[in-house]
């Protein structure tokens, strides 16, 4: 089985403006498939903005409008898979989610995920946490997950998609200075003790009243960043390759090791 | 309330030699008592030797044997608490634990600990593994915690320490190269993602067909190694303050932002 090349986007795109993080988008995956990527990765709301303050109910959508047709077409005239955050409202109600969908390279649905552990006073006041805490999807061969941001913090989250089979976990997030301790070393930990690929992609500057960390990177199962971006916007292209994974898995055997009935106090 | 100044003694005393190993603890318990340590802590198997091979079953002891007893006289007479590694034979029976034991600066038992994850054909050769995920003790106001090795690799351990109020986890351990990852990064990690201190202590250099590779850490719970050896022996000196405690679980309240109810598939 040969390796997926993933294309992390990192940037704050256009905050407030759909139109304008289409575009951006849009620029990103034309570079990303040139590079042979078959997966694009962006930031947490990255279609409407983070700080987007009041606007959010009127930015938010549902799971099937406009923004995410426009995603599906993009998808499919690049011909690669894109996962993307943005403020979902509910088919039928007023609540709003923290999402991130993954469509297909043909521009279909592949997986979608609402936040389960919302994070500081913003996102409490908007959003409604999520209940389902594994959403997966394949993707050439890897089982890929979804999560988001403060999700990735919980050694619980990234165990359940572990032993849920997942291969890699795509992290979209909008981590704040000064907690630059979480993409430099809890998310390479968090790929290593589970023995996955990690992608965490990340906002960056100055936001409302955030500044976001950048940083973003791809973590292998061996603990090791396989791409890391600095503090400004970037496109980052790196390979999760099944091989790397099975030889890592097979010198440390976390898995199997586990002792599920000592652990009951965690639930 | 004060802090509490931990020794970590880096060593690998002298395999093979209970009396010789007891020589080398008793300079240390001068040396960090002198400090003004109040607790000093071990690598893992330290009364005996990691790499004893066939000699194991003969050097084991119960947890009352006189090895423990030397260790009791010891604490006593620096009045500082000791948490050591040893080989435990049971009671009644021919089983053997790869066991920890803290004693109290009276010279008393606060705790003990029976490894729950064993490493390697060794270890699964030789030991039982125990069944008491959490064992705990207080000490100058603090809730110590025990703990072995190859158990803190996996976040499920110290999350169970963790949610039971453990401040200070004690791990001796026997950690070979190449896995140098685990105290430079995962240790770390640990305590941040937990909020607790972490005092990780290894042996060091060959030792029959291993490798020890040294790096001790006290880990704080804002994920700062505050002490951290080298390869070779070592003794560290550092401080668990109840105040960086304190200030660490208010700027993570990890614990608070758990959703039990999404962790089932963990047990």
């Amino acid at each position: 089985m040969s390796a997926l090349r993933v294309a992390l986007l990192q940037s704050s795109g256009r905050p407030g403006s759909v139109r304008g993080n289409l575009e951006v988008l849009e620029a990103a995956a034309g570079r990303a498939a040139a590079a042979g990527a078959g997966l694009l990765v962006t930031s947490e709301l990255f279609l409407t903005g983070y700080a987007v303050g009041e606007a959010l109910p009127r930015l938010a959508e549902t799971a099937d409008g406009p923004g995410a047709r426009a995603v599906d077409a993009l998808a499919a005239r690049h011909g690669l898979a894109v996962a993307y955050g943005y403020p979902e409202r509910e088919q039928t109600g007023a609540r709003l989610f923290n999402s991130v969908r993954l469509t297909g390279p043909d521009g279909r649905t592949l997986a979608a995920y609402r936040k389960t552990h919302l994070y500081g006073d913003f996102e409490q006041r908007w959003f409604t946490p999520g209940t389902e805490p594994v959403a997966q999807a394949e993707l050439a061969g890897l089982r890929l997950g979804l999560m988001i941001c403060y999700d990735v913090e919980f050694p619980e989250n990234v165990r359940a998609h572990a032993l849920a089979g997942t291969d890699l976990l795509l992290v979209p997030t909008a981590l704040m200075h000064p907690y630059e301790f979480v993409p430099e070393h809890l998310v390479p930990v968090r790929a290593f003790e589970n023995q996955l690929y990690l992608a965490y992609v990340n906002r960056t500057g100055p936001e409302g009243e955030f500044e976001f960390a950048g940083r973003s990177v791809l973590a292998g199962p061996d603990g090791t960043a396989r791409v890391r971006a600095g503090q400004g916007e970037d496109l980052l292209v790196a390979d999760a390759d099944p091989a790397v994974l099975a030889a890592s898995r097979a010198a440390n055997p976390y898995l199997a090791g586990r002792r599920p009935g000592l652990y009951t106090s965690l639930v």
